[in-house]
């Protein structure tokens, strides 16, 4: 998707929630946001938000000379998520249909961003919410249909956190079937997202190939990524991508992607058709049928 | 108060939204998005938001050739209201205590503002919903107390549509007792705030004295003030100061200010101590308990 004029607020909005992550010093605060005030109006709309808010990202730790502002609250989000894997392990495990159960929880994984709008929710209260509400666009049929002709899984992930939540989908996905996975975070500390040091404190290595994008994006911008992960994604039968980032690079992609996602800001939700909040299983290559 | 940083998003989202109600063409919108970027760090936080506001609202009309790009909506939302005002006026009538039903009621005409986060709710559903709930501050009985003793009140109006409620409150107030009027409009178009063609079209001239503050800000900048409204406003027995403007200017003003209001942003609601969307009617010198 291209950038649309109200990313801007909120690319400061972000810039000041990551200068006060980074210091406690309002003057230093202040700095942040006019140095990211004389970039902005250099920024072509025709690029997708997260191709920007790196750049936005790199000056804020310029400034602040804070390169990981949020590495604190990954390892806390990490830890937390960890406690609640029994309790996911048990409610998949219980359900009707195990593998819509993980995908449930997989995108309600997704509440956990700081980068965005909606407000940082109780860990433990999404669970709860995320099996009681139905999908704003939900092709779980097709991506259940297509897993099944799946030898080779790529799956994006996204943030620190909602990292426990993608090993417990990742897990359930390798009980349908004998199937490769690779599961890729960026290659540099960005907001939240998840890096090599997540996967490997979450387990993650053990049911996954853990690869990094080496890019330091808040998105898996194709043009950005090493050969290795741009082979594993050409290659790949299935992608899963997580998370509204990856949807905004990745939503005019032609390739089988599925996108997990909870809706973070009126543009997208716009965009797509939902409202914020919703969460999203959207196959782009799922024709939708008009209305009769 | 002082301007805090998150004003400074803030800012940008409004002045956006201001683009927008002057023009449909995008690249409009971009130029004034980068005319306010320019003068953003020029700012003192030491200042209140409005002042700031008001130089951001000047450059938003040089650039788009647009001074009142509200005026059909300040019109639709007069219109809207005057409908209501049957209603109103039989809602007060019926009320226990109609005094504290005509409150509620003008400060529910508050939620009318284009200028601030919280979305713009239909006008119908806004009463229903402020005759439910309980104020978060409520200094009704103080208020009740210092009217009882008032034969000068001024009344700084705020926003359009909203001055329908105003003016039901004060036929209210001027039942309890015989007393003196007068009702502040802004100099000047300014987002949506009322100016005398609003008081004229709604009929506030008919029962109270209607004056201009002379000035363009949105909010009463008493430094910004005609001289004849400052007369008023110090020799006031009693001020009615409606709107979150009105009351991030006024907020430390040594004056018997009660402030009605719907608080409209984080930033407000954490120096009040409430949270958005809360109705507030707060006595600037009504002695707070603490808690024993």
């Amino acid at each position: 998707m291209r950038t649309y004029l109200d990313c801007v607020p909120c690319f400061l909005r972000q810039a000041l929630m990551a200068a006060r992550a980074s210091t406690d010093d309002e003057n230093i605060h202040r700095q942040v946001l006019n140095s990211v005030i004389e970039i902005l109006p250099q920024f072509s709309l025709d690029i997708a938000p997260p191709q920007t808010s790196r750049h936005i990202y790199r000056k804020i730790a310029q400034v602040t000379g804070v390169r990981d502002p949020y590495h604190g609250a990954k390892q806390e989000s990490n830890r937390r998520a960890l406690q609640l894997y029994p309790q996911l392990k048990q409610i998949v495990a219980s359900a009707h249909d195990p593998l819509f159960a993980a995908c449930k929880l997989a995108i309600a994984g997704n509440a956990i961003d700081l980068g965005a709008q909606a407000a940082y929710e109780d860990v433990d209260t999404i669970i709860d919410k995320a099996l009681a509400l139905p999908f704003g666009v939900d092709h779980y049929g097709e991506f259940r249909a297509s897993l099944e002709k799946t030898s080779r899984l790529l799956y994006l992930g996204d943030n620190a956190g909602e990292i426990v939540f993608d090993r417990v989908l990742i897990e359930e996905i390798r009980k349908t079937r004998e199937l490769e996975v690779h599961f890729v975070v960026r290659g540099e500390p960005i907001i939240n997202d998840v890096t090599w040091e997540d996967a490997e404190f979450v387990g993650m290595d053990k049911v996954a190939e853990v690869v990094s994008n080496g890019s330091d994006a808040p998105a898996m911008v194709l043009s950005e990524c090493s050969p290795e992960v741009l082979e594993l994604y050409h290659s790949a039968d299935v992608i899963i991508s997580k998370g509204q980032g990856n949807y905004e690079v990745l939503n005019e992609e032609n390739a089988n992607i599925f996108f997990f996602l909870k809706i973070k800001c009126d543009v997208v939700a716009r965009m797509v058709g939902v409202r914020v909040g919703d969460a999203i299983l959207r196959g782009r290559n799922v024709q939708v049928q008009p209305f009769a």
